[in-house]
């Protein structure tokens, strides 16, 4: 089962949390074993796993990736995004889940987040569901 | 096939080598032909996949892990393990790897590690083999 | 399916576009739906994601990951390519892609580049087409 979603971004980076786009996903697809895959077909934004219960966490990732790759560093590529591109490399374009029983085997503080990183703009993201 | 793990780390930064508990799980499972997740359900951990002839090289990447992402660093969450939450999305909660002939084709110097950022403590790996 | 591919790399750090490769594999596969993982079995050389119409993008990805591990930083191991070490946990060994309808669900923008940190060389990549 593939799945696409449209994601609305609000901001130039921000992480929007997707976890119950997933977890439905998962619920619909009626797959009790297997592998879920989340995906961005973009090169500016990225698919991440971590904390979703004080937003503090996801604020000290944001943080530190802007002083890892600053927006308003020297790069060549004209666009003016090259800091966007280097964080998508850096967080990745997909995160694969396993399902067990039906469920996401997230851990109890373990959210997936969209990371948009040169918004704000709407995004998509596809969600495949494979047994197994 | 799934299977779960505890593996116990004895210090707070610490990459445990997991390649004969992936190895052994892919035989147990009789799965000649697909692919093998190996998931952390943590947000201050992570799964990554490189050298494990030397362990030097796995001090390296630890070293500048922490030099990227120092534990006394200026963060927002309260906690204290900010940096921690940081490691997890550089190093990712997973790795994909395939399965040929009931083999891991793993490269003669990959090894699959287990990823602590903020131990020590006792850590759940699940081990899920898809056959295809 | 399962397709092993030799890639010849000719500098030191050089991002491979190898997106035809792993188009050709899906297409030969014959499978319309399921999911793609291209792999290499090495630990200084990574696999990601990212734009490949401005070459500068990736120009820039390359300068940044040297800046944030430089060559010739302080590190233990004695090979003198801990950087390139570094580098390949940052971006990931591996990556997967969607296929629906018989094609990759890559973004218009989004390419797959082997990313070599420690070349010149002769690499191997993996691409398995699971259906599902």
């Amino acid at each position: 089962m593939l799945k696409k979603f449209e994601v609305s971004t609000t901001r130039r980076v921000e992480f929007v949390d997707i976890t119950s786009l997933v977890r439905q996903t998962v619920a619909e697809s009626g797959v009790l074993d297997g592998i879920c895959v989340v995906y961005v077909p973009h090169t500016t934004c990225g698919i991440t796993i971590n904390e979703h219960a004080d937003p503090d966490v996801v604020a000290d990732i944001v943080n530190k990736l802007e002083e890892l790759a600053p927006r308003n560093g020297r790069y060549a590529h004209i666009e003016g995004n090259s800091d966007a591109h280097i964080k998508a490399s850096l967080v990745g374009s997909s995160q694969t889940i396993i399902i067990q029983g039906g469920k996401l085997l997230l851990g109890i503080w373990q959210g997936v987040f969209l990371c948009e990183f040169d918004g704000p703009r709407k995004r998509n993201v596809f969600i495949k569901v494979i047994a197994g």
